[in-house]
């Protein structure tokens, strides 16, 4: 089965707005083996959105369109696919139940506006939509599948994993090839010299497909398969991320959606360690990945966003000398902020950063993007320095990145380059 | 001028890589008055390529690709542009001379997949890539400007906003009509009760248009009017924003591209005012959001992550009877880690949070989402109660979201609801 997936809203086009939709919907197709061939946004306007649903249509077995189904008055989608399948618009009781049990619930009174929310085409089966009131709207003809959900992230992820991937799982359940992805994920080394590193791509890779992925937190090699049988093509994967964790294993931290920080956790939850972070240039960014975690108290005791010097020597007992001589952003500082942590915390592990992450800040000296991290146990002190380019933002990614791989090598006992 | 991005790569359509390139572009373009009238997103495949090409070609005047242009054998763009324009591609001295200078910089050897790069379509301008290895790509042809670049943000926005909006605000300079666009961004009312607080849309509006977006840091509301000069176009979006702001302003914490942090931090500087933060449930998300701002040790001293009882009992003085009788969680704990970061670091102001963010750690009593936040200077002491959802990662985002709101109105003077 081949998909199209439609983004209705000008606030996509004009940029306000990240389209972060149609990720999650690729990503949850690709899982079922559907296929998305295309992906488009287009504007709030009556006739643009007719013709896409017309070109979607002549092009793909699934069309998934996303936006324009609240309650306000630039919400047209709801119209014309009344439209488009010449189906009046009629009210869903079940679904007026819902919308008002959710205002009961939240302690506000229900308006007209949202009552209209429960109006869908006679052709459709609705999709009950817990998080909202708009609810979801699922057809099929003429072999085809349409559903149109609204736009708000979490109302939609919901309405999708629960009811529209079951429903086409099961239509795409007869398939004549499978193809399987692996996503390895690596941190520390440039696109180009992974690539060298891999010797004869074509050799390497005998007819499966690999991709690679750059962004400031690393590289993500995505490797495709084809088999008859999702055995033939697991195996084929399989054999070809041996060869890779063979050449370049060292900088490989996970696999597939892992995020570092998950890694780490889990490292942390198998060995019943608890890890405490002194951040000071990264400004709580290190800490806030972690407790992303579900679960991050069993591994995460505190972090102390140490900003000024003040706070590294009273919470951390950084020494006034230290920071006189070789300045706040050091070698010998970031040894000690780690030291420091794991000492007030009593934690079997401490991580620190310190650096100048721009626009201001930096000197001749000590540039933009400088870095120093430390990591430490109870019998061993570690750090290293970095140099990072000139964008803030873009610098605490990083160095929020190499502060968690220097932890991951720490614990595997992985050396450093 | 209308545009029209395409946007190439597997990554993107199976949903490993969400598209901010494009949200980045469309920003830009509608800032120089270039209309985004589609924006696709198609597979590294030879003739899907093409016909995009074509496709753009037939709708638009200003085609803008990004991706694909990378040193690996799964880059494709570049080939399919010299096709599509029919001009060989030919070595750029300039652009050579700069990958080597990138690579001498860096300390690595040249290869010769990173020289390759430096081949462009004989037809086009190179557009110089200070970031990376893939230089852009530019043409002009019957009218029409066609412009590629690398897909990896960063490398794409220098070029974008150095090179390509520059040569099309050239192009685009004579206008018959002028539209201007105002976002008028709130937090903590739901998006039916603010359209219903705004009464008569119709008649508010008066011709221009008002779009709703919300996600789960608040409301934006787009308002697009046109004129025939710019001066009209802003007077009837000054006009629309003083009527919205008589009836809903104090939900209104800031305009376009403003964040809620970056009007914290101004008022903060403004009053020349000092923040410290303690966060046990948002785990150093709100110190991060607040660090994210250029020259933020201006006003934020130090922030606390005192996710453990201990760690608020030692670093913040919360007392162990509170924690005992209230729970960890509780308006109590809230008020006395606000009292307890102010007096620690000294600073003129403390803004504490303490909840329950899921998945685990919810009860009957105190179920998941439950948050209490509370903030202080040195006379006052506020805390208030919210209740979020169920997601982990959501709640932590509106939690931080909420207690800098609270933080805004506690400076301004404005109640709390």
């Amino acid at each position: 089965m081949k998909a199209y997936l439609i983004t209705i809203g000008d606030e996509i086009l004009i940029g306000q707005t990240v389209n972060t939709n149609v990720s999650f919907i690729g990503e949850k197709l690709t899982e079922i083996d559907v296929q998305v061939i295309k992906s488009t946004v287009i504007a709030d306007d009556h006739n643009i959105i007719i013709d896409e649903f017309k070109e979607a249509f002549s092009k793909a077995d699934v069309i998934i369109v996303t936006g324009g189904l609240g309650p306000t008055h630039d919400d047209v989608t709801k119209k014309c696919i009344s439209e488009f399948f010449n189906s009046e618009l009629v009210m869903n009781e079940s679904i007026l139940s819902d919308v008002k049990e959710l205002f009961i619930k939240r302690g506000r009174e229900i308006t007209k506006i949202n009552e209209e929310q429960a109006l869908i085409p006679k052709i459709a089966k609705a999709i009950r939509n817990p998080n909202g009131t708009a609810p979801g709207i699922y057809i099929e003809k003429e072999g085809k599948v349409f559903v149109a959900m609204p736009g708000v992230p979490f109302e939609m992820h919901y309405m999708l994993e629960e009811n529209v991937i079951p429903a086409l799982s099961e239509l795409n359940s007869v398939k004549v090839e499978t193809s399987k992805t692996l996503n390895l994920l690596t941190t520390g080394i440039p696109e180009s010299f992974l690539y060298q590193r891999l010797g004869d791509i074509d050799e390497l890779l005998n007819g499966s497909r690999l991709a690679f992925l750059p962004n400031q937190f690393g590289v993500k090699m995505r490797i495709t398969s084809k088999g008859k049988t999702e055995e033939e093509a697991s195996n084929k994967l399989l054999e070809i991320e041996q060869k890779i964790r063979s050449l370049v294993g060292r900088y490989v931290y996970g696999k597939n959606n892992d995020s570092l920080e998950e890694v780490i956790a889990k490292l942390l939850v198998d060995r019943g360690l608890k890890l405490s972070v002194a951040e000071s240039c990264t400004g709580g960014l290190i800490s806030n990945r972690l407790t992303n975690i579900p679960g991050s108290s069993a591994f995460f005791e505190r972090g102390l966003i140490t900003y000024s010097n003040g706070a590294k020597v009273e919470h951390l007992n950084v020494s006034e000398d230290a920071i006189a001589e070789f300045g706040a952003v050091s070698l010998q500082v970031a040894q000690q902020m780690a030291e420091g942590i794991r000492a007030v915390s009593g934690t079997d592990l401490g991580l620190a950063v310190t650096g100048i992450m721009g626009p201001g800040g930096g000197s001749a000296d000590k540039p933009i993007g400088l870095v120093y991290i430390g990591v430490c146990d109870n019998s061993v002190v570690t750090a290293k320095e970095f140099k990072f380019g000139d964008n803030r933002l873009l610098n605490k990614d990083r160095t929020s990145q190499a502060a968690l791989e220097m932890l991951r090598r720490f614990l595997l006992g992985i050396p450093n380059d």
